[in-house]
């Protein structure tokens, strides 16, 4: 069945969903982009997406401000319009169209913002606990633009690197820069050693994940240890656990790395013990 | 007047000229592009342009062989219906429509690249030789991904950067990448010292400049002497001259940067026989 796709105001079937070529999304990755996850049709983390968009927006200059009352009732229209149970919608706000292509950002009112929805539907994710097989990574070197604090459109090296992974037989990549990991393609990266729970610290360097800031507060609600700093694979080599988490994966076991099994080479317990804390307590603040 | 625009095989008024929002142009920066210069209705360096679009398509697994006699054909019908005398033709091809967003690369037949085609036009690059006042640079960081051999629309970066100069009053920046300049924001960068010309050699730092290529080869063939290296902004403060050459600038003096006079403060003689040098030998070849 054709989805209903938002564009600009108006609610679309997907096959007339377009933009102009002239559009700065298309011609110059001038856009971002948030996803938000729904379960039982209600959206998690809502608020922390609109507020990182916000951020994305302004570090851009891209001059539009977020109506939080707006955006929350499109979003809702956009899981009914769809029958959306579980999945996520997707939202990209681009600088607009100014008529034709030039490197110069466009002034004020010489250009309004263009704005997409769409929905994805995905299986729900309490449905495969019994089944929850982890990911197995390998790793590239990181050669992204070097503010991916921003979630720009820019994805065309995550997209290689999450390519590459898929027709070697591996889930996901895992980035190094400098010697270290910095994330996965779309997902923030993680590993155990001795009970504590090892993550990059945020920075230019890093996506600041939603479903991160979330789990790292509820790791540490239940007085589990945090070490917000670089890791080497060697590290996660030797680690006793790993995973990643994202806003459509939740929190996902990490098995293996470049072949070398992490741990016993199985889903570890902590790893699903935060998966099962993390979509209990983000579905009980869901809207 | 409203521009005739090239998509996907269809000639279509400016306003009807549009791609799916599932493009993997908007959603992903999955896209290539040539912009090629046009002079008395005539291309610059045609083949060239051809050469680096294959050679990027390549490089992103993006299933297309240009067909040169094709190509050439579309452009020429982009002149004519566009009555195009001076400025250029911008062509960018994308993955194309998979008809949903995923990070990972369709297979095969799943998907096909979307091509559009517009025009832009310019002044006479041979009009304003009286005049011709020469650029005052500003530097940044470079910041980009580091894949700039590729030509990708994933420039955001430069469009920052570029932005940047003309609210400050410079005309563009130069970037600077462990100490040494890259290149312009859409441009080669290059000094002059003691008669010599100094540019950065070719590697996945810069963009192959096709313009960069024809210009050292006029040089070479009247004796320049020519170095392939990085320079430092102390060097360009200390050069004698210094220019940018691309498709939409040809070969354009640089007079200054971050402030500080680059020899006399004018437009030097070496760079201005060699702009003349490069459109007279260019529109030669031209076709």
């Amino acid at each position: 069945m054709s989805r209903i796709v938002y564009v600009n105001g108006n609610y679309v079937p997907e096959a007339e969903a377009t933009v102009s070529v002239f559009d700065r999304g298309f011609v110059m990755a001038d856009a971002i982009y948030e996803v938000t996850a729904v379960i039982d049709g209600k959206m998690l983390e809502f608020d922390g997406h609109m507020a990182r968009m916000q951020r994305s927006l302004d570090e851009l200059n891209i001059a539009y401000k977020v109506d939080y009352d707006d955006m929350l009732a499109i979003h809702r229209e956009m899981i009914t319009r769809n029958n959306l149970v579980t999945g996520g919608i997707y939202i990209q706000i681009s600088r607009g169209n100014p008529g034709d292509r030039d490197f110069i950002f466009p002034e004020g009112d010489a250009i309004s913002p263009t704005i997409v929805l769409f929905t994805q539907e995905k299986p729900d994710p309490r449905l495969d606990e019994s089944k929850l097989t982890g990911w197995h990574i390998m790793t590239m070197e990181d050669l992204r633009w070097h503010r991916r604090d921003i979630k720009t459109v820019q994805l065309l090296w995550p997209s290689i690197a999450k390519t590459a992974a898929i027709r070697a037989g591996f889930d996901d990549t895992w980035m190094i820069e400098n010697g270290t990991i910095t994330e996965g393609t779309s997902n923030n990266a993680y590993i155990i050693k001795d009970n504590v729970i090892i993550t990059r610290q945020l920075s230019h360097d890093i996506l600041h994940g939603i479903t991160r800031a979330s789990l790292l507060r509820y790791a540490h609600d239940r007085q589990m240890k945090i070490e917000e700093r670089p890791f080497t694979v060697d590290e996660v080599k030797s680690a006793d656990e790993a995973f990643i988490t994202s806003a459509s994966t939740y929190v996902k076991p990490v098995v293996s790395i470049d072949g070398v099994n992490i741990g016993s080479g199985k889903v570890g317990k902590h790893a699903l013990q935060l998966r099962q804390i993390y979509i209990e307590e983000s579905l009980k603040a869901a809207i």
